[in-house]
């Protein structure tokens, strides 16, 4: 792929992105991590695997529209028309567009070819170690999902049990910390590994630190009133 | 404090936050440590400090409206008002209201009672360790904050030179980071440094995972392509 290819890939890539800078900084970190990945692994087509990297988010705009649309599948499909208007040949524009359909990590459409292994895990990555904690809490921000919810003993609920919302400590155990386990190739495998650490680091100190708030709040609040107040909690 | 008491100034609170889990979760939090710093704290008047914490954050709406006000200054003024409504003496209202008051991080006017040093340390420990971090990133991306922005060598920036716009990296920096160094009493100072180091720990591995990401992707786009592939970044 050469310079002019690259940019003009990117470009499309951006206008379709709708000035997200977070979805856009998402892309290149899958891009850093997919050559640094292919690196690591024979017989990796570059152009197919960059250009699927980029492309692997444009289906976004779509879903949140609606969002019984699946971005994966949807942005493999505008991606592969794309690629046929700069005069790509089908077959490659065919296997960008299995490589972005692929990359969804709740998927009954295992990723393939080496290409589209190398981008469900880049993909996976992002959401491993500190940065991955770092999205879903800027995620739930913006969708207004809550922390946490506590159970009636004003204990965390980390399991979904019982509540119906979306939380950071659902997410979490849902999702952040089984993913560690979903990775094709080596590299990327070891790199998820070296960022375990944070994430656990940060999720026990979380859970430690608002449950021992609360505990303490409550211990004064329901037992160590000043003496002759009635309980007021 | 009687338990009517402190029903009738908690339903107020959840009124005037306009039912925001967030807030009110915070709320609870600030009420939770800040009887937990009194229970270490000689001569102190959990009256005074329970409504202040209850209501120390109910001129949000009014600031979010126009940031101009502060909600601190216009929340005092409300809390007083409806402390005098619901019969308190005169003196404890106001005494209520001096602590909402000087309970903001950026304020020419500090605490003075020993419940307005508590309530600004009960809120300024919801700012440390992994809450800290949490509620920072969570209201980063309900603001549509980024989480980073690259200098033109795409390396992040932390100090916001540069840079107009908010970042966590920014946010940690200003904020964040030089928390620990503002309590007033010895007990809140204690629990904020044993929730120092998540913070830190969370901050450097972000750091040091997006920066890394970065330098693997722009060595090989840069340096290491294909051979015979020209530069395509």
């Amino acid at each position: 792929m050469n310079k002019n290819e690259y940019t003009t890939i990117e470009s499309y890539m951006i206008s379709k992105m709708n000035d997200s800078a977070h979805d856009i900084h998402h892309v290149y970190r899958v891009l850093n991590a997919a050559v640094d990945i292919a690196n690591h692994t024979e017989a990796v087509s570059m152009e197919i695997l960059i250009a699927a990297c980029l492309l692997h988010d444009i289906g976004r705009e779509q879903q949140f529209a609606n969002p019984n649309l699946c971005h994966a599948q949807i942005g493999g499909e505008i991606a592969y028309e794309f690629l046929l208007s700069q005069n790509w040949p089908e077959p490659k524009a065919q296997h960008v567009k299995e490589c972005i359909q692929a990359h969804r990590y709740r998927s009954s459409n295992p990723p393939q070819s080496i290409e589209a292994k190398i981008l469900f895990d880049a993909d996976k990555l992002d959401v491993c170690g500190a940065i991955g904690i770092a999205r879903t809490l800027q995620y739930e921000g913006h969708t207004g999902d809550q922390l946490y919810i506590l159970d009636k003993n004003e204990k965390i609920i980390t399991d979904g049990g019982g509540a119906n919302k979306s939380t950071f400590f659902q997410e979490y155990n849902f999702k952040l910390k089984k993913i560690y386990d979903t990775f094709f190739t080596e590299h990327a495998r070891n790199l998820a590994k070296a960022r375990q650490k944070a994430s656990i680091d940060f999720y026990n100190a979380l859970h430690s630190e608002i449950s021992q708030n609360y505990e303490n709040g409550r211990n004064f609040l329901c037992n160590k009133q000043p003496s002759g107040a009635p309980a007021y909690k």
